[in-house]
């Protein structure tokens, strides 16, 4: 790797949680640096994982979600250019070419560029998709239209969405003058289907919840799919499951129903898509920048690409995970911040890691809070080598004559030759998600299975029966694996 | 040490937690051996922990406390004697001396022996302690009696209290005579003198609470009683900190006052002392079993004691500690099931660890969630040897913009040599006590701060912030180590 040109600028692609972590790292690290950042959309810096609660009114408008304002940013020393798209990167000149909001063509040349461009989600292959009342919910523009179009159009002002003028004026007046729909289509039961079907809930809409394959939320597996279920259920969401929506039709441009590969068909008036995201990678391809298995940016333990001076974080890059050690991509909202942070140290000349991803998760699903971290899928962890055993239990969250106690479903699995803890998952209706922690923290330092079994952890009668959930789970998992 | 003669009786002292644990899993892995437990009282397996909320009213009956009947112990194959007394034991003929319920002595041989007598509730040295209306909360008796004085006289029946038969109807039934009282001193203000002035607060009665040292929680440190104490009193309790109670006063037996060293006098027709416990270690001490410097029973990694064929556990026992590797004295109830069930096991054949404390303790002090774990106190960490560093920050429970935030504080301490995580405390009111999991975890692994601030912990908007309390922590921490 040749050494960076410090007189030349450090160049952000991207203006949300990677990016401008980088450059507010660097600026603080290294003021001298010039630290530039192109966004080619007119949001930066917002809380993608709020947008649910945006949506479902918990959290009254979009400037809540902002978690720095233009002005922020550019207090920090760093020249952040909005509608400013990077068109092409050429690494032998270290330059950059953008094209600017009036469609001019600007190039930039950089010491060290950081891909920072995100992820994308994706509404292919279901046909229709692009007719009005099909959603996804990617980015402050798509929740302000789905609130929109929920708001009683009596009422309903574009100013009462908030959002500090960056709001797409026409789209949004265009949803708010909808009569509001009744029905809706959720198609994805993943985090984004789960949290949506509780914002749709809430505005009393008939809410149908597609998935494609057996079970709700994949990635935390079937132990915690069979108590969110039945709650869904509960909740009076209507469950297809297995069930793959193959197309939306409708007349006049609007969605009117929809229909399933299995011939289910079903008459709705808006759709949210949450069939998952892929990573932003077109640009850093072009660049000969080289890509891992998943599809996102392969990386170094600094970030570093496989092109000298370009690094990558966020949701278009891989991270190394604490498990198996091997590159994977969970694109969630701290591993950009923390690898963006660390890029500008790094870039600031104080090599910093990125760390490494557990693939920790926690979701709401109404009354229920999931979890989920490491190797939970039985097939996955035989093909990273280890022999993996799980058992499943279920326990009280609290002393069982407190007030509130709550089964907590807990799922783990270790290896049997080493004993080590592979991952786990929690369901249940108190305090349930953040016990994931536990296990995310006894991954990081390689616990055995009978080291977690001995973890002195939390008793009293409000927060935690005598044996916490996690030490019943791994007192019967040890007890399998010794026998 | 000698081969155990296992044709003789496992004998266990002590009829609660730690006992029972060991002659439950005896009884399970080696079925053939006899298991006799000796309680001097008539109480067995109950949750001390629960007790202030019996007395709250939040658990209803004393029934509810209650882990296992004496008809489970004896399905279980244990030969369970309540009201004998062991007050003897001859290590040279492996036997002891009990006193049974009609004052007569019995002679029991033993195999093995586990000394599990717990601890007891000091009162000394407050002169008038004896007198009626002043409480210590050290089983199940003294919460029935507080429960009594506490109830209505109208309304009032033993029966009510439950317990199945083992309440001291006589107390119970005068106490419960009485006119309740509507003053109440809580001295002490530990664990039990937080839950007990919300118990007390339930009840509508003027409550007072003494503390002697300048702050509440002491293990806890003053980053959490300093949030502690301005919640206190905006719960309504008066808080008298810095201050002594030298002695209780009262006419016809029944206290009416109380004095402090310092001059303050204050009536009140009740009194809650909890100043801290001792370990029952008198009948140990007479066997020549050796005791450590806390003056608690001195264990190996199995739980034997100085004394062949000698075991102790529980409440009078010492435990390693986690971060130092010292035998400690930290009386908790998972530490007695959990070292209970070990030596269980290995008298029954397989030698089992009884694992290590890191000191983990949390209490509900009304609204607020307090949690600690390790070495805290910065002359404590000095003694151990280490050079320690610690941080103090508040941060949000979840995403800014949702609702139900808390501010949380944590505190970390590090060793600056090396970096270890010596320990932590967290407050707030929301989710904080069972985070203190997390930091549990990390001193088991012997994480560094540095991989602490690393962690791939939990975010979603409803649980936690992109950056939990704990990573802040630690990156401020960390950023002080490493500068």
């Amino acid at each position: 790797m040749t050494a960076t040109n410090t007189t030349e600028p450090f160049v952000v692609i991207g203006g949300d949680a990677a990016g401008l972590s980088a450059a507010s790292k660097l600026k603080r690290e290294a003021p001298h640096r010039d630290a530039i950042v192109f966004e080619k959309g007119s949001w930066v810096s917002y809380a993608h994982c709020g947008t649910p609660y945006f949506v479902k009114g918990d959290v009254e408008t979009l400037t809540d979600l902002l978690s720095l304002s233009p002005s922020d940013i550019r207090d920090r020393g760093i020249d952040l250019r909005r509608n400013h798209e990077v068109i092409a990167v050429s690494p032998m000149e270290q330059t950059v070419t953008v094209r600017g909001p009036d469609g001019e063509k600007i190039h930039q040349s950089y010491g060290d560029l950081l891909v920072a461009t995100g992820a994308r989600a994706l509404s292919e292959p279901i046909s229709g998709s692009q007719l009005d009342g099909v959603f996804t919910l990617h980015g402050l523009d798509s929740a302000a239209n789905v609130r929109a179009f929920l708001s009683d159009p009596a009422e309903f002002t574009v100013e009462s969405l908030g959002g500090d003028g960056y709001v797409d004026e026409a789209t949004a007046t265009r949803y708010g003058a909808m009569t509001p729909p009744e029905t809706v289509a959720i198609v994805g039961g993943g985090y984004v289907g789960i949290e949506m079907a509780e914002a749709f809930s809430a505005w009393e809409l008939d809410v149908h919840l597609f998935q494609r394959s057996d079970h709700v939320l994949p990635p935390f597996g079937t132990a915690v799919a069979e108590r969110v279920e039945p709650h869904l259920d509960e909740q009076g969401v209507t469950l297809h499951l297995g069930t793959e929506v193959a197309e939306f039709s409708g007349e006049d441009g609007r969605v009117d129903s929809l229909a399933c590969s299995n011939g289910t068909e079903l008459a709705v008036d808006a759709a949210l898509v949450g069939i998952g995201i892929r990573p932003n990678v077109q640009l850093a391809a072009e660049t000969a920048v080289t890509l891992g298995d998943s599809g996102a940016i392969a990386i170094d333990e600094y970030g570093r690409t496989s092109v000298d001076h370009v690094y990558a974080a966020g949701d278009c890059a891989e991270m190394p995970h604490v498990v198996t050690g091997e590159n994977t991509w969970v694109p969630l909202g701290l591993t950009a911040n923390r690898a963006g942070r660390a890029i500008g140290q790094t870039v600031a000349g104080n090599p910093t890691p990125v760390g490494r991803i557990a693939g920790t998760a926690v979701v709401k699903a109404f009354d229920l809070e999931c979890g989920r971290v490491g190797l939970t899928n039985l097939d996955r962890a035989r093909d990273a080598g280890f022999d993996p055993v799980s058992e499943t239990i279920t326990a009280g969250s609290r002393s069982g004559y407190y007030p509130g106690v709550a089964e907590t479903t807990v799922r783990l699995v270790a290896d049997r030759k080493s004993g080590r803890l592979l991952g786990g998952s929690i369901v249940g209706g108190d305090r349930a998600a953040i016990r994931i922690d536990t296990l995310a923290t006894a991954l990081e330092g390689e616990l055995s299975i009978e080291e977690v079994e001995r973890l002195d952890l939390a008793y009293a009668p409000p927060f935690s029966p005598v044996w916490d959930p996690i030490l019943v789970a791994a007192k019967v998992l040890n007890g399998q694996i010794s026998s």
